[in-house]
């Protein structure tokens, strides 16, 4: 990546995509900064803004031609860097981020699903293994994995937090309610839900 | 509340929150900028600037009191505001939701699921039942929802955004990948998974 792009732009730029992918489906070959501004309800002039900072906007003088701008944004966003994962923690969150086919469009690769408890080990979810969460090791380091997708009931999420780290693990995108202690060199993504809940319900 | 509160701020504030709920666990009675600094690899003039935004921070010569600290996040964010929501759709995702406890943490009380499988319908998750998509307008109106937590397939979001909308719920927290649209007065809030994720493994 050449320039730095904002969270924000990042974050926008994905909602761009998912309305790029919808209109692919129904075979609209064109769209303009004010339809894709009104859907998400922002200024047009924030749209056009963003899509600045691509290299190819597809822009035409009927508007953005849809399958360019979509390709654009996921070039810009390397969505084609393939990134593998595992699944922490086999429960109901684990098993729906599992079947979220959409992660592999942007390049996420999830490669199987890790669990303590016996009876989980050895069944599928989406074509996905489910193993041994002590199997994790040896693998991640066989299959240079080195990003984790933590769902595991809040109590064990520190103590399964130390045993990614140990397995070389540097990349842990949490998505449960607990703050993980790790190391400098280790980087953690809280998926804080119900901070976004309570930005959103502020001022309910 | 009086001054209004950034979103990351309140996003932080939430972090906070857990990691004080786990000091409580822990019989921990005191604790320091530092300590909730270095927990999210951030700077502890950063948190304190944060801490500065709450009436009652519970300074004390040996550092925050916990409990205070944990109570006066609680009363800023409106924590005792309880507020009513419905889940729409009873798969993986929307039983993770609904078996998040957490969220009664917040004031966020998750009344019912629904979904239009037969073989659901009647069912519980965590003590809640799953009714018929079709009862939610009813129930909606008689029960004063106006809080949906939209978690049905990519290909049913709009059209179920739709039925939502005409049952006066006003605002979506939308954890599906597809932009909805809706009317000026409703709010979608979108848990754009893929963006986060995007900005967490950007530079990887």
């Amino acid at each position: 990546m050449d320039k730095k792009i904002s969270d924000k732009v990042i974050n926008r730029l994905t909602l761009y995509h998912c309305i790029l992918t919808d209109y692919i489906e129904k075979n609209i070959e064109y769209v303009s900064s004010k339809q894709l501004a009104a859907l998400l309800k922002i200024d047009d002039s924030q749209v056009r803004k963003d899509i600045s900072v691509l290299n190819n906007s597809g822009k035409s003088n009927v508007g953005y031609i849809v399958k360019e701008l979509k390709t654009s944004i996921e070039k810009t966003l390397g969505f084609s860097k393939n990134k593998k994962a595992f699944i922490i923690g086999a429960g109901n969150l684990g098993t729906a981020l599992a079947n979220y086919d959409n992660f592999q469009h942007y390049g996420l690769n999830i490669l199987a699903l890790f669990d303590n408890k016996k009876e989980k080990i050895g069944k599928t979810v989406n074509n996905k293994l489910i193993l041994d969460i002590e199997k994790l090791p040896n693998l991640s380091r066989k299959s240079s994995v080195d990003i984790a997708i933590l769902t595991v009931p809040r109590q064990y999420a520190q103590q399964i937090a130390d045993f990614l780290v140990a397995a070389d693990i540097k990349y842990i995108w949490n998505f449960t309610p607990a703050v993980l202690s790790v190391p400098p060199d280790v980087q953690v993504w809280n998926e804080n839900l119900m901070g976004n809940f309570l930005q959103f319900t502020y001022n309910i």
